[in-house]
């Protein structure tokens, strides 16, 4: 099933918006995970069957796996690999930020895709839409752009002027109009900018789904959030929170909080589409 | 010793402004090569044993590493390991092409700092400088960030005018004046466009190197490139070329081929400095 028809199931079934982000950190895991052979894979695990029930995907950030070397990404294939397996309506996106040009993007098509075996992928625009032709070829697959980035300096380059009009405007109208002919691009629009957000939602229209980082420790407000990018069916968000949930006990119990969390935050949301 | 220091050391020693580019691809690799344990390893050491003594530097893309999963990883680990181990005055940049918000980008300078032990890294510029001070605080590493890439399609972003200029030149310019405090960073710029180059020149000034992609299989003409981007000391340039050096022969002979393109390169790019 391509990432578009499977995320769109997923929302209904989960009746969720809410992305729980993958992105373990070996000091802030529970004590008692931290020695196991393989702690991110089971921290994963554990906080996988707590919540996939109550998300519409989950998002692996592969920095905090390669910063474990090796040990680190075949620890995120198993991650990915249990996902397909335990729960194959719930759509896994690698966060990667990757883009070269396409020569080298065909090697990474192959690292992300085929190897770890991601549904989705997120992608610099920086190098254009024909370097990315390897990406956008993968029609079953999701191509999230970087629009505007959720961090307190994303406007350096994002509100730069351009006929008028900041950088990421251009950015949201050339990846609708001439990069998504395949129907298998989404946009990444943090939660820490909802002006931003709506402005966004009224150039792509309805079709494009946004991934929204920021909420919870970057401190983006989920109301304005939710009213900024909803469509005008009540979905087309993929709200992520990592730190929020993953670390709401460092004990025992790391896995129910996580669950506790992710319903509330599940629920918040729901109240505002 | 820092980056900076140790490529203006390399210039000199080796006359050469030459980086060959170890991008392996099990395809293209000699057939006795490819049936090894650790192909890509054995080959990158044939290639650096051949041609230390004539480049400024050496240029993995982690993209062809990961493309052969965690084996990849383990072999682009021990190349990094080998050259520093043997021609320690040789600097090894990772193409990687990276940049997230800032605490993301703690876990990539973990993983290619310190577990690749690599001198620099190439740094995609659209979430701003503020994203990527965890690169930019590393004052001994290279933060090598794209201002002007060589893939045709290039312009699709970097050409959008802003107050006048192309986008790339305004990269380039708050790169020299507000990501540089450390003196550490330089910028890629495609030898492919030796017009935008010689702009970019002229912007920073002498002291930033660029990275040059684009000689041989993408086109980019070897003279122009020269004369558009380097300094008045007559350096400045990391000349790369990969498939052009290390596919120059497919058999027994391939190292000392690879040799003889490198040496040849390393003169042509001299006759223009």
């Amino acid at each position: 099933m391509d990432f578009t028809t499977k995320l769109a199931a997923a929302w209904a079934k989960n009746n969720s918006l809410l992305c729980v982000g993958l992105d373990p950190d070996i000091e802030k895991l529970p004590a008692f995970i931290k020695n196991q052979d393989e702690p991110f894979f089971a921290f994963n695990k554990a906080i996988i069957d707590a919540t996939a029930d109550s998300v519409c995907a989950f998002k692996p950030n592969v920095a905090f796996y390669e910063a474990l070397g090796t040990s680190g990404i075949e620890q995120l294939k198993k991650t990915s690999s249990y996902i397909h397996e335990t729960y194959p309506d719930i759509p896994v996106i690698l966060d990667a930020k990757r883009a070269d040009i396409g020569n080298t993007n065909d090697a990474y098509v192959t690292h992300i895709f085929d190897y770890l075996a991601m549904d989705a992928v997120t992608l610099h625009p920086y190098l254009g839409g024909e370097a990315l032709q390897p990406f956008l070829a993968r029609k079953d697959k999701g191509c999230i752009v970087l629009c505007r980035t959720s961090n307190p300096g994303a406007g350096e380059l994002q509100d730069l002027l351009v006929d008028g009009k900041p950088l990421y405007e251009h950015v949201a109208r050339q990846v609708a109009e001439t990069w998504n002919l395949q129907g298998n691009c989404q946009l990444v629009v943090g939660a820490t900018y909802p002006a931003e957000m709506k402005a966004i939602r009224q150039i792509v229209g309805d079709d494009m789904a946004f991934l929204v980082p920021g909420i919870g420790a970057q401190g983006g407000d989920v109301e304005q959030a939710v009213k900024a990018g909803v469509t005008s069916k009540g979905d087309g968000l993929i709200i992520n929170s990592a730190r929020g949930i993953i670390y709401a006990s460092n004990g025992e119990d790391f896995a129910e909080a996580a669950r506790a969390e992710a319903l509330k935050l599940r629920d918040e949301i729901n109240k505002y589409r």
